[in-house]
């Protein structure tokens, strides 16, 4: 038997000011069985490499099959910066470097040329300082790639979808539709079968509401909008549990009814989540047609340029999309 | 030295129909050193005994010391039941005497006649039957002592105090003014001091929004009200942290800066409290002129009757509501 060609990786190095390459230096020091392909400046991964005293070795990157990568080396496809990073100090003339890597990693997924995207964290504000309108990643790879995306965030010990993501929590109840709510449910369930090789996904939704509403004494969001979702989609055959109460929807014994949670809000559920496992917390990008996965911290400018930045996170991504290439 | 009296804790049995009884007798039977007084009907703690296969020493509480505490033995103040329970079926004439129970606890602690109020849980929708408004234990004793209160859940690892608690999402934005923060802060402020011994308390706020609002771009609340309560709160000396994001609030290294949180609505935190700490978590009631601990669960209809409901939670709050007797 030949050997497997590598996972192709292609990772992001996000604000050239920030951790993230560094934090690429420290995940190519690892032995991960993975052929990764940065995508960033050659120049700034040196420099980021002198920061954390490693010694980087970078490969053109030629498109060809990897069949083993020795630690301390990395393919580069090399996007080049605007000028020359000053950690700490983001600078919006790097503000277009910073989109042609994404556009590069997002349009190589989609041709073909890589398996999967991971992403170091980028500097929203210094994009938006540049005069461009922008989001984040998530958006970035949604309109890339024309789909309708659901944010997850997942530990090694639980999955969670949000509803809702970035919204002042007053927006959030007019936000769960039963349109929105249904398209959400469908995409999470799709690719808990495609990605998570889930067959039969089961899908616990949390109420609104504390205490999920209580029959209505606590709201009639679940009444009226949520539990209706929740039949029809029944009736086509998903696995569904709840509205749960939130509060208690975490304890062992729930969990072990359900592969994924569906949480209505952002604070519902990330709390949990990060308390328990806040460096090994992974964000994937759910309906692309292609596996995204990030770390789910900032840039952390205070730290930027001292090489002490925690490459934990990056690697609990990286491994992530390793483990979802391998399921297709 | 002579010995000391145990801490005289009055102990409700809630719901006739729901666990609560059997828990009770679960609590007598530990060898937990509190002079225990039940406050409920004689034969129901004595059908409750033969149900869990155990014995109950029911002794007429005289008011005088106790010294040490048999396991299997209780002090008793009987409030009459109007009918025999029915396990698992409340019987809405028995209202009258769960409130008649709930009142003797309160009004023998402002007495002096109990050191401290321990509850087990009752069943609110059977006291609406009755005719009765009631919204629960917590607005009862507040009532009752012309108090205003905040509601805390607390585990070994985790205070958390909410500034809002049972109200449909939709209402928490505009519930959370500068008044009510400011009110709530002062009283967990006030009773971390007086029933935790802690003379200089660290809270940490959470934001209302999520990443607390990150700078007005997910809404407004922090800005408006949140920090400014803090700011002016602050200069009369007080600790607080924050407002915080909820969703890194409750990671380790965050834990080690505060006492106790202030969450600002009932999802936001109970998820992380009662996933680490189930059966361990207890609800105090901060603002009252005297110590009431509860269990956080509810009546277990199901379960009710069987001898099998798990008294961890009574036991915990139990042992709270020693340990704060203990501190005063």
């Amino acid at each position: 038997m030949g050997a497997s060609a590598l996972p192709r990786l292609a990772v992001t190095a996000g604000e050239p000011a920030g951790i993230g390459p560094e934090l690429l230096i420290r995940l190519a020091a690892t032995p991960l069985a993975a052929n990764f392909v940065a995508i960033t400046d050659r120049t700034l991964l040196q420099r980021a490499a002198t920061r954390c005293g490693l010694s980087i070795e970078l490969i053109d990157d030629d498109g060809g099959a990897l069949y083993e990568r020795r630690p301390g080396t990395l393919r580069l496809r090399h996007v080049p910066l605007a000028m020359e990073e000053i950690p700490g100090q983001p600078d919006p003339r790097n503000a277009h470097h910073v989109l042609a890597t994404l556009a590069e990693a997002a349009d190589g997924c989609m041709g073909g040329r890589y398996d999967a995207i991971v992403t170091a964290p980028l500097q929203k504000s210094s994009i938006n300082e540049a005069g461009i309108r922008f989001s984040g990643h998530t958006e970035f790879f949604a309109e890339r790639a024309h789909a309708d995306v659901v944010m997850m965030l997942a530990s090694p010990q639980l999955r969670v979808a949000l509803a809702t993501t970035h919204l002042p929590l007053a927006a959030v109840p007019a936000a769960i539709t039963h349109e929105s709510l249904t398209r959400t449910l469908r995409i999470v369930h799709a690719e808990l079968r495609a990605k998570f090789s889930l067959l039969q996904p089961r899908i616990a939704v949390l109420g609104l509401n504390p205490h999920a509403g209580e029959g209505g004494h606590l709201g009639r969001e679940e009444i009226d909008t949520v539990i209706p979702v929740l039949d029809a989609l029944r009736s086509e055959g998903m696995q569904l549990i709840g509205p749960l109460p939130a509060d208690t929807a975490f304890v062992p014994a729930q969990r072990e009814r359900y592969d994924a949670v569906l949480a209505m809000y952002h604070d519902q559920a990330l709390p949990v989540l990060k308390s328990e496992a806040f460096d090994r917390t992974v964000n994937l990008t759910l309906g692309l047609p292609f596996i995204r996965t990030s770390v789910d911290h900032g840039t952390a400018l205070d730290l930027a340029g001292s090489g002490r930045g925690d490459p934990a996170s990056l690697i609990a991504a990286a491994t992530m999309a390793m483990e979802l290439v391998a399921h297709l």
